[in-house]
């Protein structure tokens, strides 16, 4: 009986198929490819590795030895009894999204700094004001909370734009690759924050980082700083924020949120100084995300043929 | 009787005219600051350096012997009969605007190129569609179309988010400090035009770049190429361009107009796949431009003082 790897992930296109299906086949796999989870349901009783999204695959794989999210983010996989299968291997696509994240930092940053929604109001009424005072990302003090994959590569543009300090926060106070004029440990987070002009968080969901920003840190922050989230949503205490930004004391940008779908009754989607997004700045709709998913996904099927240990390899246990 | 500078300028701030009275007192010119125009007019009639904006201070100002515009265009004071002093020089203030602007550029070739307009009215309906394809700076074939500050800058940005070829596009074929992969003369544009998914104007309004871009050469470029004008109006067809954006064969962010304000009757106003901003990419309101509009004037005042030649001279009659 040959092993079985079952791959449900609809963006996929056929000559990223045509690739895991020529890697499956000479390591010893036969690749079956699903785009309905529903779909995927029978073979999954035989699935030794799946690539796939949700915690539904996972609570129907009870063979499977490795699951692959495409993610980055992995806290929807991590809770108690989720898998059917008590040993999986759990990997995340960790290296996919830092390049369409950053793009989408960069530009709300801007579309923050520069006012960009004042001026697409005064456009909407066919106005011409012109004299909105505009602030930049030259002599800016940034700071990334986060210095992964994201913070990195958001941290190579931002260099560009010239910023007074680029000031990464992480567990360790290591600097990744050098890529920012210091490296602080998050336990002295609350020394950076007075400090911020813009704050850019790409953490994950963990017990740590949950509500990392509450009212008291946010109030750290200097009056005008902007504050950008592509992370996950439990960083925030949104209520604390959203006063902020009513106060008009800060400015925002949001893509992710506490609870998601933002619920239509929520009071974010009127909150001034606030641009919303709804959790798209690392869609896979990007054909390079798609690339590098599929590029991390048969780096880890080699290794996993070869018994090597897997890369991106997270604990289920979070 | 002491020689008179007079400035015309309220955008200036309190320290920055500190800065030019010091320098004028200590070169031996009486340094006069108003916020109107109409308050400055008699004192024009004795102005021998003007600092200002308007053909109306050029009209009104005898006996000036240098006039300097703190705009980088300078098509509004070239026209003939502009000057009442006939033999007046003219300075532009060409290299204040490069920082600002080419923030701008970056800001909504993102803006584009992710369909931000797309999910802004996503959200405003409190939508949550996630799958709208996006696309990248990143391995785009980018052309700048006018290698100057303000192409400088934009480039030294743009090259952060690793593009397949930054290509330049000038009168002399020189690439400018190497910024660019290449830089063609422009007599060879229709050759870089099919090859560009990202075309970045900013060059001046002149009897050369007048309708550079007109429906022929709009139809070189590929399906879905972005354009984003920062320059002048006046290099456009505005009804060709209008025409492939509501074909939506083209994207395009106008900063620039043929003519401003953009009439309220402007059928651009409704135009699909079209970001237009009220000629605010390189506004004054942004510190760092005032102070570089001053830095460029105190160098020509001193340079002025000593007899010696001006920087950023430009001819009047163009």
């Amino acid at each position: 009986m040959s092993r079985k790897l079952t791959v449900v992930l609809p963006a996929l296109e056929d000559f990223h198929r045509d690739r895991i299906r020529e890697a499956a086949d000479r390591l010893g796999f036969q690749a079956l490819f699903f785009d309905s989870e529903a779909a995927a349901v029978p073979e999954l009783a035989e699935a030794e590795i799946v690539l796939g999204q949700s915690a539904f695959l996972a609570g129907h794989s009870p063979r499977v030895r490795w699951f692959c999210t495409p993610s980055a983010g992995v806290d929807h996989l991590t809770g108690e009894g989720v898998f059917a299968s008590p040993d999986a291997l759990l990997t995340s696509s960790s290296g996919a999204y830092g390049v369409t994240i950053a793009e989408h930092i960069v530009m709300v940053a801007l579309e923050l700094l520069r006012r960009q929604a004042d001026y697409s109001a005064v456009v909407a009424r066919r106005g011409w004001e012109r004299g909105l005072p505009v602030r930049s990302l030259l002599e800016s003090k940034i700071t990334l909370l986060g210095t992964g994959d994201i913070g990195q590569e958001a941290a190579l543009r931002l260099r560009a734009f010239r910023p007074a300090c680029l000031t990464g926060v992480n567990r360790s106070g290591r600097n990744p690759e050098g890529r920012f004029d210091r490296v602080l440990p998050v336990t002295r987070l609350e020394e950076a924050l007075p400090e911020t002009e813009v704050l850019i968080c790409s953490l994950p969901a963990t017990p740590e980082t949950r509500r990392l920003l509450d009212a008291r840190r946010l109030a750290l922050l200097p009056d005008q700083a902007v504050l950008i989230n592509v992370g996950r949503g439990s960083l925030l205490e949104e209520g604390a924020l959203e006063a902020e930004l009513r106060a008009g004391r800060l400015h925002a940008a949001l893509d992710v949120f506490e609870t998601e779908p933002l619920p239509p009754e929520s009071s974010l989607w009127t909150c001034p100084n606030l641009l919303i997004t709804p959790h798209v700045a690392g869609n896979m709709t990007l054909a390079y995300t798609r690339r590098r998913i599929v590029d991390l996904f048969l780096e880890n099927l080699e290794r996993y043929a070869a018994g090597e240990p897997l890369r991106r390899l997270v604990s289920r246990a979070q």
